[in-house]
């Protein structure tokens, strides 16, 4: 599938429209800019969010039996359980703001009960290998993550979802991410690492070395989908095929934190107009984040120093997302409410 | 009445509170700061937001008649009208986030119809004097306004809100905030005046000139009251009544741009424990904002290049502000939903 970029023969009419509303021209700033991306993506002077989802996938990382990460890996698996549950922020925020939270295993260490409404069993295998001495994943077991976000897109999209987030949870990681981006962006390695859920510099400087010699292992891919294999991991190969999925749908995607930029890089390596339907919602506080923004020449909407991941920073911005699409549509022009233009 | 700094004996309690949520320490930066700060204002471990309100109050500006704005002033009164009818930002960003939204005419030029469930009447005058050639208010109607506010906080307060935000309409009202704003910082009348609603280059120079005049007349006058008779507007002073009878009575004060700063630079002059009870909601675009938040310590929550004014700023983040109570009162701890804690 080809992802095109967005048509925009209609931006001047809704630039137009925009300047019709009952507020000093350009008074809203940023939300005038994503009421015309929203616009343009739905083709339509009258956008709509309509059945908005954030989908969670969560995987583990063989590489976290190399002490990379401040939790211990079966940390994954007790938080998939406590999103099920209801108790993690993730479902907080969803729950508040008007977001199906639906969670997908694509990979953990650990045996789930049954799907519900809220929770689907998608495990390719109970964790990734050991990339400091072996590729993460096959290529065949990185395409099937692929499949499983696809999947979970197109369920959503058959249920008239028009806007996705994208969320994760997997102990390790930020070290899948960190390498991606040192690959795909090209910058060193030591910009693209950082303290993940609360290392301190000791274990920051002990990550940044095992980081390097992966990195070193896998030196000789460029192909975007194998750097995938080689150093991802399920939850971001997923959420790789599901933002791919969603744009090629023509929905909004939502871009949360570290980890689910990472995703998008690998799939703007391989579709770069895919960022025309990406909402860029907070800058983490996980310090490659902001070089990863820059380097799409993304401005986030959010700023607040969240680093939790599970899409939180997502799920936070999204009324905002939600605000701009209802400014364009609902309020009133001058000449609807009778009020004067500027002399 | 006094306003006491609030009690800080809870913090510690609060902040273990905090850091037994599922999710890495401090990993939801400034919402678990916003936490902290609402579980001190209303004393519990487990803070809420009650039926939270948006009062707007509007008034017209004499010296409106000098051209210091881009809109005519019968601007006022249609976008009143249009607030009654529901058209403008304020009332669709409200309807969104739950937020009951209240407009009081407390000096507008023009006759309105019958209150309603979302629209009271409190004129004290069509319209303050014109400053440059005689003070706004006298310090009577002045402290009609301020009552104003009080009222109607206190009107909400019984039906038990607990969260205000305060917004405004006035065509002509970022003048007399931006002399408030020099009489009380004693930052420089240049740094405290910008482009309003619209003006260009030229008329902000007209403007300042304007300013510079009306800011010579009145120098003699240091006490907040009398600079905010002399210089402010009814819908300026009803806002500062109504920020102190909030912080009198406990509840959290949602802190929009730059008009509604101005007016709790007055509120802080008589009461510096007022900023114990507020939230900066966003960092505005018009020039001056960003000089009143440096003064105030302020970090706002939002910076999205907004420039409208009706509290849209506080209503655009109040979801944030939701979050963060629903995080410290809804999340699972580690212990409650059997999650392993750091190594």
């Amino acid at each position: 599938m080809t992802i095109p970029p967005v048509n925009r023969s209609l931006e001047a009419t809704v630039r137009h429209k925009l300047d019709q509303k009952t507020k000093p021209t350009g008074s809203l700033g940023r939300l005038e800019d994503l009421a015309l991306q929203i616009a343009l993506i739905q083709q339509t002077l009258t956008p709509s969010v309509s059945n908005p989802h954030m989908l969670v996938f969560a995987g583990d990382h063989g590489l976290a039996a190399e002490g990379v990460s401040a939790y211990p890996p079966k940390v994954t698996y007790q938080m998939v359980q406590n999103f099920i549950a209801g108790g993690a922020a993730i479902n907080v925020f969803c729950k508040q703001n008007g977001l199906q939270l639906l969670v997908c295993d694509v990979g953990v260490n650990g045996t789930f009960a049954e799907n519900t409404d809220t929770f689907v069993k998608f495990k390719i295998r109970p964790g990734t290998r050991n990339m400091r001495y072996e590729p993460a994943m096959t290529r065949d077991e990185c395409e099937a993550a692929l499949d499983a976000g696809r999947t979970l897109v197109n369920g959503v999209a058959y249920r008239d979802c028009n806007v996705v987030g994208f969320g994760e949870m997997g102990i390790g990681n930020t070290s899948s991410a960190s390498l991606l981006m040192h690959r795909l962006t090209g910058l060193p390695l030591a910009q693209c690492v950082g303290r993940g859920a609360g290392l301190d510099a000791t274990g920051v400087a002990h990550k940044l070395a095992v980081l390097q010699e992966v990195a070193t292992r896998h030196a000789d891919l460029t192909d975007p989908l194998d750097l995938l294999s080689a150093m991802g991991g399920f939850e971001i190969a997923a959420l790789t095929g599901g933002m791919l999925q969603a744009a090629e749908n023509g929905m909004v995607i939502l871009i949360d934190g570290f980890i689910t930029t990472a995703a998008l890089l690998v799939a703007h390596a391989m579709k770069p107009a895919i960022l025309d339907y990406c909402i860029f919602c907070h800058q983490s506080d996980e310090a490659g984040h902001r070089h990863m923004l820059t380097y799409l020449n993304a401005q986030p909407l959010l700023d607040l120093g969240l680093r939790l991941g599970e899409g939180s920073g997502s799920a936070l911005a999204f009324p905002i997302v939600s605000s701009a699409v209802r400014m364009l549509s609902e309020m009133a022009s001058f000449d609807q409410a009778g009020v004067s233009q500027r002399d």
